[in-house]
C-alpha cells in the first residue's frame, strides 16, 4: 500500500462518555508519531461543524492538554446529532479536497456509523483518495461486531456504583422512603440498566429491560412481592421500556420531542412507575433520574475502558497510515482471568444502522433481573472492584423490656 | 463533674450523608478511649428502632468495619425520619434504665435536635442522670449556630462536580440538546442548589433558590435571554421553589405525599420547569434529577468533610464523659487560608426545629445565580480542587471555502 501523505480530520459525534475523549487522545498521539500525517484537525461539533468548516487546529494544543484527554469526559471536540443529506456529502468532499484531507476518522455508534461508511463510499466512487475509519463509542454497548464498545465499561461502573449507593441509602431510610425507581438511559438496548446488577447484594430488588414487553400487573405484582419480602424496594428501569405492542411505556408527545434521526424522545418512563407505585400500591416512592449524568461523569471511569478507548483511536489512525479504510475498529475479548483485549476490523457497511439488544441468557426467566453469565460477561469491564464500603455487623443487643401493647413504631 | 459509668447509644437520623458514618467512627472511637463507658450500642433506624429496643452491639465490630466507616456513605446503622410521642418519649427513658444508658448521642438535623433535647429534659426531670449530646448533620447546611453542618461540603463538592460534567455534557451537544435543568434538593433552603456554582466557569447558566419567590415569567425570560447569547443554558433548580404567596412551585398533591413531620412531598419541579421551556419558548429541553444520589454518594467525598464530621463525633462523646450534656456540637471557621476549624457547642434548645437561609450577600441582584461572597464561603469546604478535566484550545484552521447558500447547519 502507497503511502498516503495529507491532512487528519477527526470527528465526535453522538451522546458523549467518560472515555470518548480518550479515544481522541489515541488517535491524537498516534498521529503526531508522523507516517505521513500532516495537518491534525478536530471537527468542532461533529460533521455538522465540519459542514461550517468550523475546524480545532490540534497540532497546536499542548501536549498535556492532550494528554489530559484521558481523563476528560464528555466530548472536548463537541458533538453533535446531525443526519446528512446528499447536498452535504457533497460538501464533505469538497471540504475534504479543499484541505487535502486524506485521513477522515469518526467517533460514535450505528447512526456515525453509517455516516462515515457513507463518506468513504462517495469519496471513492469520486476518485479522491481518503481513508476513512470508524472509532466506536457508545455508553450503550449496541454495537455488533464487537466484544463491547468504548464507553460501556466506565457507563456499567457508573451504574453500579450508584445502585450500590441508592440501595444502601433506601435500606436506612427503609421505614419511610419504601420504594425508589431509578430510570436508567437505553432505547432499544438494555446494557446499561442491565450494570446495575453488578452492584451485587447491593443491586437492585428488580431491573426491568426493553429487551422484554412490560406488563404493568406483572410489575405492580413484582413490587407488592418484594416489598413484603424485604421491607423496601429499589427499581432500575430503563426509559426505552416497551409495551407488547411495542409503544413506549412512557413516550412523551410533544411535538418537538424527536430527534434528528425521528427517534421519538424519551423521558417520563420514571415518574410514570413512580404514579402508578403510589396509586396502586399506596408505597411511597421516590424517582431517582440521573439522566445525562450516565453518560457524562468522569467520577467511575473503568482503568479497562479508558485504555481501550485510547486504544480503539490509536489502531484506527496507525492502520489507516498503514492503508486500511472503510472499518469500523472492533475489541475482541481475548481472556477473562485476566482480562486482557485485542483489536479487530469490521467493515463500516455491516455496522451501519445496526442494534445489539441483550441476548436472552443475560436475562432472567422472569423478566426481572439479569442472569449470572451477564454479570460475567460485564466485570471485567468494571476495570476493578467497586468502592470498598463497609457494613456493621448485624450483633444484637440483648432485649430486656417487654414490646409496649402499641406494638412495633413503625410510621 | 463526676465520672458516670455506664452504657452509651447513637443513633442516626433523617437523610443519610455521605460522611454521617464518619461522625459515627469518631463518636465510637472515641468511646472505645475509655473513660467509663461500657457497652457501645447503636440505635438499628435510629429512635424508631430503640423504641422497638432494637440495638447493635458495637463492641463486636472488627476494627477495619469501623474504621471504614469514615469512607462509607449512607447511614450504617440505619435511619429513620419518626416523630415522638409522649409515649414514646416515656419508652426512651424506660428503655435507657433497663439498659443502664448513660450517654445519648443522636446524629441529625433540626428535626433530631429537638428529639434529643426533649430526651435529655424529660431525663433530667424524672432524676435519671444521662448525658445527651445532639452531633450536627445535614447537607442541607440549614442549621443556625455551627458555620456550616458535616455533611454540606460533600454534597456541595457532588453538585459542582456534577454540574461540571453536566455543563460540559451540554455544551458538547449544544446543537440538540439546548436547555438542560437540574433538579436539586433542598425544601427551605437553597444551599446545595447554589453549590453547583462552585464549578466555575461550568457552573450553571441560572440557578433558582427557594429563598427567592419564583416568577414563571422572569424564569422564561432569563432562559430565553441566555439561548441567544450562549446557544444553551443549563439550570440548577432548588426542588423546594415556591410562588411569591410561598405556595411550592411544583407540589405532589398526592394524600401520600407527607412525611412524618406534615411537611408536604417535593417531587416535580423538574418536570415542571422542562414543561415550561419546552412549551413556551419551544426548546428542547432535558431532566436530569440527581435525587438521593446527592446524599448517598460516596464518589465526591470531601476531605475537609470528612474529618469535620469525625471531628464532631469524637468531641460530642470527649465532652460528655468530661460532663457536657444538653448541647450539640457545632463547627467554628478558625481561618480560611489556610482552612482551619474548631468545635464550639450550642444548647440543643436554640437549634431544635431551626432552618438557617441563605443571607441576602449571597444572592445576586437578579435572584437566579449567586455571589462571588457564597463561593468564598463554600470553597474551603470542598476539600480541595475539583477534577483536573481539560479544555482544548480554540485554535480554528482557517477556512477555505465559501459558505453554501444554504448556510450554516443547524438542526
Amino acid at each position: 500500500m502507497s503511502k498516503l501523505k495529507g491532512n487528519l480530520v477527526i470527528g465526535q459525534s453522538g451522546g458523549p462518555s467518560a472515555v470518548i475523549n480518550s479515544s481522541l487522545c489515541g488517535a491524537i498521539q498516534e498521529a503526531l508519531k508522523g507516517g505521513g500525517i500532516d495537518g491534525i484537525y478536530g471537527m468542532h461539533h461533529g460533521i455538522q461543524g465540519f459542514l461550517n468548516e468550523d475546524m480545532i487546529d490540534l497540532r497546536r494544543q499542548e501536549a498535556a492538554i492532550i494528554a489530559g484527554l484521558r481523563r476528560t469526559p464528555s466530548a472536548a471536540l463537541g458533538s453533535c446529532r446531525y443526519r446528512l443529506t446528499d447536498t452535504d456529502y457533497d460538501r464533505v468532499l469538497d471540504l475534504c479536497r479543499a484541505h487535502d484531507i486524506r485521513y477522515f476518522f469518526y467517533i460514535g455508534g450505528g447512526d456515525t456509523m453509517h455516516n462515515t461508511y457513507e463518506i468513504g463510499r462517495r469519496a471513492a466512487e469520486s476518485g479522491f483518495e481518503m481513508r476513512v475509519m470508524g472509532i466506536p463509542k457508545t455508553i450503550d454497548n449496541d454495537l455488533p461486531y464487537t466484544d463491547h464498545t468504548p464507553g460501556f465499561g466506565s457507563a456499567a461502573r457508573y451504574e453500579a456504583v450508584m445502585c450500590m449507593e441508592i440501595v444502601r441509602d433506601t435500606r436506612a431510610l427503609q421505614y419511610t422512603e419504601v420504594v425508589k425507581i431509578v430510570e436508567t438511559m437505553g432505547r432499544n438496548a438494555g446494557w446499561l440498566t442491565a450494570a446495575t446488577a453488578l452492584a451485587d447484594e447491593y443491586a437492585p430488588d428488580l431491573i426491568y429491560l426493553p429487551e422484554r414487553p412490560f406488563s404493568q400487573d406483572k410489575f405492580l405484582a413484582d413490587v407488592e412481592a418484594t416489598y413484603r419480602e424485604r421491607g423496601c424496594v429499589v427499581i432500575a428501569a430503563c426509559e426505552g421500556l416497551k409495551n407488547a405492542d411495542g409503544s413506549l411505556v412512557a413516550a412523551r408527545q410533544d411535538s418537538l420531542n424527536r430527534d434528528a434521526f425521528g427517534h421519538p424522545e424519551l423521558g417520563g418512563l420514571g415518574q410514570h412507575l413512580v404514579d402508578l407505585v403510589m396509586g396502586e400500591l399506596k408505597l411511597k416512592t421516590r424517582l431517582d433520574k440521573p439522566g445525562t449524568m450516565q453518560r457524562s461523569s468522569g467520577l467511575c471511569i473503568s482503568e479497562v475502558d479508558a485504555e481501550e478507548a485510547y486504544a480503539v483511536g490509536a489502531a484506527a489512525v496507525s492502520l489507516a497510515v498503514a492503508g486500511t479504510s472503510g472499518q469500523m475498529v472492533t475489541l475482541v475479548r481475548e481472556s477473562d482471568q485476566p482480562y486482557r483485549f485485542s483489536t479487530g476490523l469490521v467493515p463500516l457497511q455491516k455496522v451501519a444502522n445496526q442494534e445489539k439488544s441483550l441476548p436472552d441468557n443475560f436475562i432472567n426467566a422472569d423478566g426481572n433481573h439479569v442472569t449470572p453469565a451477564f454479570k460475567d460477561y460485564v466485570r471485567p469491564l468494571l476495570g476493578g472492584p467497586l468502592p470498598p464500603y463497609v457494613t456493621l455487623a448485624s450483633h444484637r443487643v440483648p432485649k430486656r423490656l417487654p414490646m409496649p401493647a402499641s406494638g412495633r413504631r413503625k410510621p
